[in-house]
């Protein structure tokens, strides 16, 4: 790395971190014109603003590694160490002047997850996983809970929405054996989850910027996430995540989706 | 009123949500037993109480109002003022640890809702409304903005699992003719309505503490709130709610409900 530059990877996450927030404050709750995308989502200049600004403090501070968000094309996937970004998590949320959105930093190695950043700029909520290490949230260690029966367990999704045919049909099959279904988290479930507060979160329609940050984060509190066959995430993923506080649970619900 | 009380029916208000602020977040993101009610809905020691708090502050302040809450047995509902309060609105979202609930306090004169406040202890968001004054939001006027093309409108509700049968075809065929949808923000959509970041907010399931301290906010910011079939709301309505900020865009969401 540079000299003068930042001595660890996780400096480097979390200045983006630091270079995001100012700019997610800056536009919420303010007139925005917002753009559909050819998949029909939406996207504001902040969504565009804080990822070439992120792109840019990578550019510098680790300009061998390679970068994959949501906003601009991929660089150097080919790289060793490739970091994941989402500059908004939850646009929908975020433009209609709802706080439950965040900015995801991912960094993966040889494509898997190691290092991830959940930061909710208004809320200032920030969740840290580091590969092999405990989970932060603002700071304190974060653990999940114990549920080892479905029938208590409480899951949540972004939206029902995200999930179509097949994957409806399993999302059901789930939804019907839990206790509650919760809706409209965006990526700070995976947080709530982190933190003991929620059991299962499971989703579908997902790319890598949406889980590859969220991985490091769930597991490093003590949680398993996996797709839904229970194969470890990574870029060849199929959008289809299942995250749970706890192992018994997890295996429980892979099976509730196979139906 | 009481000698050495308070003056006004907003003090009184006021004090309400100063009382149920601090016990909510007292037990937010804290172990909780949930308990399941009649309807399967959950609630919390949080929930009773802040209600036994808020309904002991009542009686020694308005002791001849009547008082309809979620937690306990309504109380004198042929007096003139009734105060109809929800301690958590979103007990869901506070039990998973996701900070979108709030306390709802609103007074009816006649039936008719007069005064709400919507007070969102754990982001300390707070929403006045009092017939013929402007809204405020954390002591600011909140404005609704105008949006008359249904086409470009932002829609939210709590879940899709609170309509059924032929409301849940109505609600879709609302849904259809938006712009985007959204879940999950509990009480506080009607806030963010208010203060011109969403279109429409169209809920049903509700009972009279879930909407009587919101039309006075949503009103007072320029907006419209009323049943499906565009009458006023009141302790008769079907729990079928329909918010919007632009009066054509009211219109429009009627005509799109009625199929």
């Amino acid at each position: 790395m540079s000299v003068g530059g930042p001595s660890t990877f996780l400096d480097v996450a979390v200045r983006l971190a630091e270079t995001a927030a100012p700019i997610a404050r800056k536009y919420f709750r303010t007139p925005l014109d917002i753009e559909a995308k050819a998949d029909a989502s939406p996207v504001t200049v902040a969504d565009k603003e804080i990822e070439a600004a992120l792109r840019s403090v990578l550019r510098n501070t680790v300009p061998d590694h390679g970068i994959f968000g949501e906003e601009q094309e991929p660089e150097r996937l080919d790289a060793d160490y490739v970091w994941v970004i989402d500059p908004i998590d939850g646009t929908r949320s975020f433009s209609i002047g709802k706080p439950l959105f965040g900015t995801l930093i991912g960094l993966t190695y040889k494509g898997t997850p190691i290092l991830g950043i959940l930061d909710n700029p208004v809320l200032k909520e920030r969740w840290i996983g580091c590969k092999d290490r405990p989970t932060l949230f603002n700071g304190k260690e974060a653990r999940v809970r114990t549920c080892p029966d479905i029938a208590r367990a409480w899951l949540s999704a972004t939206t029902p929405h995200m999930f179509h045919g097949k994957a409806l049909t399993a999302f059901d099959a789930l939804k019907a054996k839990v206790r509650h279904t919760v809706y409209g988290c965006d990526c700070n479930a995976y947080g709530y989850l982190a933190g003991g507060y929620l059991d299962l979160v499971c989703e579908a329609d997902l790319k890598p910027y949406d889980f590859v940050a969220l991985v490091p984060i769930v597991e490093g509190a003590g949680g398993v996430m996996t797709d839904w066959r229970g194969k470890p995430l990574g870029f060849k993923t199929d959008g289809r995540v299942i995250a749970a506080g706890d192992k018994a649970l997890h295996a429980q619900a892979l099976k509730a989706l196979k139906g």
